[in-house]
């Protein structure tokens, strides 16, 4: 494979081009991972939070970079999963299961998602983030995840569309 | 909304930052879709390409973008999923259905998603992909996807995770 060219670069993407195709690449982490987390009464456990890029609030899947902090650069995925999940929605995890693993928008970024299926978790604190996030919590019952999302988009908030693929592995797991 | 401050720009990607996050947008476009395709015998169309961005052989829903073809900029989402459909599968399209429309990596791109269900679609041509495209077209029997996505990434290609939501569509209608 040639060598990507580094059109630009900041201190959180570097913008590359390779064979005269432009994309971006994360600095600085190891992998990005999504959780489907499912409490023992069979709630989906989503986040929302406001992002700059689209600037709307957004439901999703708890997600994040593996690591990213400073002195955890060898942070496994599995590992970035569980504390991502514990500093954004307050839930410990048990065992995770690995559900799938690609990019997801492969013709933009490099970026791959590992995705973890994380049943019968236990709330133990209030989440909401680390220090420069705010994230409003949501418990959604699985039954009716699909009107109560429809709801929060009548309500202004935009869904993001990984939330579907963790709804088809509910279905499937 | 405060303004976004260019960063960097290229013929297809502009480097953005606005209150201390940087993203990136595509130029020229007015939206991108996501087709899920399903033929009268209930088999799934996806399509196969070599991604610059990840270096690999990627499975993916037929999808591209809406108003990116000079002369075209006012194309319509629906008109541009029935266009990317036959273009890179060779199917027309009846009628489709809007699934769902939302960002699909929220933290790095302002890109937003809309999926088309597409039932009961028919051969007309080679498909393929445009002039710069070479693109594999397979039809997979829907009983059989989650399977066949395995044998796909044993084989060495990678499976854009958009799939999984195009599959929790095909679930639930």
């Amino acid at each position: 494979m040639k060598r990507a060219e580094v059109i630009a670069e900041t201190k959180f993407l570097r913008l590359l081009g390779r064979d005269g195709w432009h994309y971006v690449e994360r600095q600085r982490t190891s992998g990005v991972v999504a959780i489907v987390p499912v409490t023992h009464d069979n709630k989906l456990v989503l986040v929302e939070q406001y992002r700059v890029p689209v600037d709307c609030r957004v439901i999703e899947l708890p997600a994040g970079l593996a690591g990213d902090l400073a002195g955890s650069e060898d942070e496994g995925l599995e590992q970035a999963a569980r504390r991502e999940l514990l500093e954004e929605t307050g839930y410990r995890a048990g065992r995770l299961k690995r559900l799938f693993h690609g990019p997801v928008s492969a013709g933009l970024s490099n970026e791959h998602l590992t995705f973890f299926l994380a049943k019968k978790i236990k709330k133990v604190d209030a989440g909401g983030g680390d220090a420069t996030e705010t994230i409003t919590v949501h418990e959604v019952p699985v039954a009716g995840v699909a009107r109560w999302l429809r709801r929060q988009e009548k309500a202004g908030k935009t869904v993001d569309v990984k939330v579907y693929a963790g709804l088809y592995a509910l279905r499937t797991h």
